[in-house]
């Protein structure tokens, strides 16, 4: 079986709701839109979950780990081995993404979904934390050939729609870790966006000014071998991780679903405009958390008519961005129940 | 007694502390710098605790009201009586700051700096919630007189110190709630910022365009009445309201005892520039929340040279910006105490 298919996926409008939404926003104690940002996102919140009383449950994240075959030729700030030894780090409890899920209680589950290195050693077993996804020990050398087979992209998908089928509650975070994933991303931008690589590519976690433009003329002799990958599931067999392709499948299950799809950073991004291309109607569901600080990101926004919440010029992934974003959510939701209403609180309404 | 007499304001800086800072920051296992602000927070927070592992302790909300003797000429959207129905509104937990301040078990308090209601009722009554300052009913009409006499101003600066000096924990952010205090900010602003009246206003809580003309009218003729109230003080007394006063006096004596000021909006940031000026090095204590979406806000933080972590096109005010950035707060510090290290993880560092 080499083809996607992609589950349907609703329309959260609906006329009814957004504008009991909006006079319920409206009848707070403040003066109309005072709340800003945080109107809008409990209004879009309250058209994903369908309900005047938006309520976040059981959050989740989960961290997509592979390697990637173009890492070889020094994309990379970090040698490919860091990917593995962070995945330990995840489980041990020690990165970035840790400390903040802990911070917010939301669930993290790392993903293997085609690390090279095998997790058979005594630190990885009966760890109910690490979920055996793997495709195949990294994704191929997409210079040479296909990043993913056709058929290895479909597994692919499906193992990240897997991983949001075991998801009961209703948001979701996917972070990745993969060194060299950044590559695969303005790859993807490039193509879909129909965009001069230069303009989608950065530093990732630290390339210097030679490390850079080494990239760029990788990545664009890539493209020139992929020339004829122009759909989005082509392209991103050719261009892409497995990690992302996994999280296309993941983001648009959870869709189907109705959960919330809480965006991270560049990566994320890039695997949400995969989603929407496979999957229309997946970026109804997007909350987007944070502008990353690589380049690519502020592009990729653009195209994706998305202002995110936070700018604290990050570039981390994991997924931290997101959980940093996080209790916004929550006060969103806050806000709409608990919050009282200028005739509840018997106030002197605004002089018109 | 008119005179007021700040207290000394220790500095922050210590190179051994800011360096000890950095090298943890940049042993954490990250790419160097990719988690952007958070580790400029993570320093400060770090600075101004005086210690590498920092942890926020019982947070503290006061919200200082008061209503202003201006506010007869129509300067704000709505009337005079919210003030104090609103203060009502606090009590109950009804309002958004009770609900992000819950959300965030921040203790919320209450602070009469000078409402024109007096609060004997029953509802009022054995609420420990409500901390009585109050100086007068109201400040005076500025187009006519001081807003407050000097010696009203001290009183108020002498009450915010009081209400700081009750403070256990140590993180402290001032909001206020008074019915016309955006035009005592812009007041202050173009005074203080030696900038045009026009520039340091907006619509405050919704006032429409021939609103807003006749606050800028009424603001000049303000200004123009007071031109000699050209020192701080003499400009707060003169142009500012009793809660900004207020407000001023506790953001100095929290600096004082080395808290950290998690500063919300346009008013609060206005309180701030005062208390710099009174006390120099308080600024060093600030971190600025948010980026309302009051116009005189971007000046001010100009003037500050503050780049706030939020921006979320709010115009609330009651420190509402400052309860939703204090989980990036605390994000800073479970980094600093919780994230492992490349050595502790053993993970390979960058390439060089």
């Amino acid at each position: 079986m080499n083809t996607f298919t992609a589950p349907t996926i609703a329309n959260i409008e609906s006329n009814d709701l957004r504008l009991q939404l909006q006079q319920i926003i409206d009848s707070k104690t403040k003066p109309l839109g005072a709340l800003g940002k945080l109107e809008t996102l409990a209004l879009q919140i309250g058209l994903i979950l369908g309900t005047t009383s938006p309520q976040i449950k059981q959050p989740q994240i989960r961290v997509f780990a592979a390697d990637h075959g173009l890492a070889v030729h020094g994309t990379s700030a970090f040698p490919s081995a860091v990917t593995a030894q962070m995945v330990l780090n995840f489980l041990q409890g020690g990165a970035a993404i840790n400390v903040l899920a802990r911070q917010h209680n939301i669930e993290l589950k790392v993903v293997d979904a085609g690390v090279a290195t095998d997790f058979d050693s005594a630190a990885f077993k009966n760890q109910p934390q690490l979920l055996d996804y793997k495709v195949r020990h990294g994704s191929r050398d997409a210079l040479n050939e296909q990043a993913m087979t056709d058929e290895e992209c479909v597994i692919a998908l499906n193992n990240g729609m897997e991983v949001a089928k075991q998801l009961t509650g209703n948001l979701l975070i996917v972070g990745e870790m993969g060194i060299g994933n950044t590559s695969a991303a303005s790859l993807l931008l490039a193509r879909l966006g129909n965009l001069p690589i230069a303009d989608c590519i950065g530093r990732g976690t630290g390339l210097d000014d030679a490390g850079l433009l080494r990239k760029e003329q990788i990545l664009t002799q890539v493209l020139q071998r992929h020339e004829d990958a122009i759909t989005p599931f082509a392209a991103l067999a050719a261009l892409g991780g497995l990690e992302i392709a996994m999280m296309v499948g993941a983001l648009i299950q959870a869709a189907s679903q109705r959960q919330i799809l809480l965006i991270d950073g560049f990566i994320a991004s890039i695997a949400l405009l995969v989603a929407e291309h496979l999957a229309p109607g997946v970026r109804q569901y997007a909350i987007f958390a944070h502008h990353s600080a690589e380049p690519g990101h502020e592009i990729l926004l653009q195209l994706l008519h998305a202002t995110p919440l936070l700018n604290l010029h990050m570039r981390l992934g994991e997924g931290s961005g997101a959980a940093l974003a996080y209790p916004l959510l929550q006060s969103a939701c806050a806000i709409m129940n608990e919050m009282a209403s200028f005739s509840d609180a018997g106030i002197s309404e605004q002089n018109s």
